[in-house]
């Protein structure tokens, strides 16, 4: 899939027009989330990677603007400059993996205008999907009590590109791994994964397919035991492992957890295989790991898919890409609803005396606060700055800063922090 | 991005497995979605062209088996046999743009059971995602009572190949076209936009940039009215276009939009100007166009993305891929709420004596039924049928399919279609 071409059209016409009269002074676009959903208490900042890969290498081809051409509305003078387009610009971004909140500059992109113009649409999709998981993903993580969580939603993604960028974006938020061998290989991300139903189906018993599946991998096997009747997957379970078999794990994918996994554990327990895991999937979100971990349902770690990839309760934020500045002059607009805070921002994050998170300023930069600020030059003059963006890195950041929001806003209980304008 | 690995880590195991018991017979899988939300009256099918180019191009790469020996968890026999992988089966599938419901087998994957196996999630992937966003487009549609939908939604897709992917999908479902470039140059959809309010902005004033936008896109402009004050902004467009100027539409982005577009309306028509049109934009839903619409607000056409690109409301499908067949007996699990229809099922779709649709039937194969049938085989022995999957009958289909829904099914209150399994 070409990728220069990824945009909304009228950032191209945008451009030949300002191209033409002359409007190719310095602009200051910034992203950031005007309202916080009543769902969320903090997002997690996720995608400055994908944006950075893709503002140092794209180009558009012969046959991208071949295919403008045919559109009979751009110039050839447009076309000559798209061909030899390349990102020189600035880019300076809160990293991968802290915590932010409403209205904060997530990315602040600086370049001539018609240059940072036609980057809104990408740099909008890659922020605000990936951000979006991130942020349900750290909702799971907060209430997990460490037990583990590992992203099995790719099949239900919106398009298999997003679930690689959603896999990543849930590693960021402190998932062990993910089923998503793809976003194993670019990534370097632990993928996991045993068997599915029909596994079980095509055996004479289930009995038998447990055993031809230890056969074939006997390091670390997780039996699927609800295919039939749960409690009969168990006692079979147990028998092998009884046998000597190793069975490292169950997991169950149906019917009420609550009630069926005491039974399973209890039934484990009382035939000496303590050690084997329960692992939970199928539908799990956020508020039912929070209600079993919180009745002491012995789950050991939870398998989490649809909901969490397609962020299901909050699909989407409300997030801009606004001209703030253009020419040294702060610029807004005042429609109904959408009002702008203009001119370069940049965040302080002010800590109480435990080392908690206080509450956060945006100012604009010239007012010299003390605490500590978020943003980071990315990207300067169309150059990696060396600003290190690496995964693990980032998902260091986002347990950092885990560790320091206050308690009342890692929970579900809806909770507001506190940010000031200047 | 590498498309073999775009699979779940539990695909591959489990297909070594099989390989290793000799478990090599005949498998057939299904897809279909479960239960309908309520939220939907009917579906689109969706995705198969993905599919089929998927099915019938996939390998997996030298890098791909580097990675996958790296885990430690494959045999050399295994790569070897992914190493020369060709799909060979046969796909068997409703057509793209049709009128669907639960439990109807979508799409039917047959071949070998290591071979079937490890397709479940790309399949599932590309047929949920785009019935998901085709079934949300159509709901649009159906309530739009003639007037032009537009797809600007590429910014708030979960990743830019989600967003082409769904611009094609709106566009089967009977959109005009799409902001989405990219999708244009790949699918041949109409691309449309003009200006954000950035343009606005980085003149000395609105009058100047509608001017400079005319210059020079003097063919077809939309002038964007809102960005400071909408009356303002609509008399700036009529005083232009009373000069001689070309306006075609203005947009308005922000505010009430039912209180505000009867003014422009009027305002425009009480200036001469009853040729420009109006289009909305920001925010929009189907429950907006269906509200607007019918209290007779004077929108001309809608631009739709956050909502319709996430489909919001409904942003999965309870959709799944099952065994129903293996080595010619039919196969389904019990797992409580899980519970499958096993065997090979066609669809047999009924029309009542105005030749709306009356109720489908979900039956084997072998009742011979009289209907009309909905399953097309489009892949047989890996080889295309040369069956049409082109975007204008997908097209074509779902308009033929909506003008024979029952007129209760198309608005937004609930309505359940007659769906018999024998």
């Amino acid at each position: 899939m070409s990728t220069a071409l990824l945009t909304d059209l009228y950032e191209l016409t945008m451009a030949q027009s300002f191209l033409e009269h002359g409007k190719t002074g310095r602009a200051v676009f910034s992203i950031s989330v005007r309202t916080m959903p009543p769902e969320r208490n903090f997002l997690v900042s996720c995608g400055l990677d994908s944006l950075i890969r893709y503002l140092t290498t794209f180009t558009f081809t012969a046959e991208d603007i071949s295919y403008l051409r045919s559109l009979d509305k751009f110039t050839d003078d447009f076309l000559t400059w798209l061909s030899s387009f390349r990102f020189s610009g600035d880019v300076i971004a809160v990293p991968e993996g802290r915590i932010v909140f409403e209205s904060e500059p997530l990315v602040r992109i600086e370049g001539s205008l018609p240059e940072v113009q036609i980057l809104e649409t990408i740099a909008l999709n890659l922020i605000h999907h990936q951000t979006v998981i991130a942020s349900k993903a750290a909702r799971m993580m907060a209430v997990s009590r460490g037990h583990g969580l590992v992203d099995f939603g790719l099949r239900r993604a919106h398009g298999p590109e997003g679930g690689t960028y959603a896999a990543r974006a849930t590693y960021i938020a402190g998932f062990l791994g993910t089923s998503n061998v793809e976003a194993g290989r670019l990534y370097g991300i632990p993928v996991s994964g045993t068997m599915a139903h029909s596994y079980v189906l095509v055996f004479p018993s289930e009995e038998e397919a447990f055993r031809a599946y230890i056969k074939t991998f006997p390091d670390d096997p997780v039996l699927l035991i609800d295919t039939y009747d749960t409690m009969a997957g168990v006692a079979t379970a147990a028998r092998l492992a009884t046998e000597g078999l190793p069975v490292s794990a169950v997991r169950i994918d149906s019917g009420d957890i609550a009630s069926i996994v005491p039974q399973v554990r209890q039934y484990l327990d009382e035939h000496g295989h303590s050690h084997i895991r329960i692992i939970a999937t199928g539908g799990v979100d956020e508020h039912d790991i929070d209600r079993w971990l919180q009745a002491g349902i012995p789950i050991d770690s939870f398998g989490v898919g649809t909901k969490l990839l397609t962020s299901s309760d909050i699909p989407f934020l409300d997030m801009t890409y606004k001209l703030v500045e253009y020419e040294g002059i702060p610029r807004s607009k005042t429609s109904p609803g959408k009002v702008t805070i203009p001119g370069r921002r940049e965040i302080y994050r002010y800590y109480n005396d435990e080392g908690l998170m206080d509450h956060d300023e945006i100012s604009t930069e010239t007012t010299g606060k003390s605490g500590e600020k978020l943003l980071e030059t990315v990207i300067q003059n169309g150059n990696l700055t060396g600003f290190d963006t690496s995964l693990e890195q980032s998902r260091e950041r986002f347990r950092h800063d885990v560790n320091r929001l206050p308690v009342g806003m890692k929970g579900l209980t809806q909770n507001r922090y506190r940010v000031i304008i200047r």
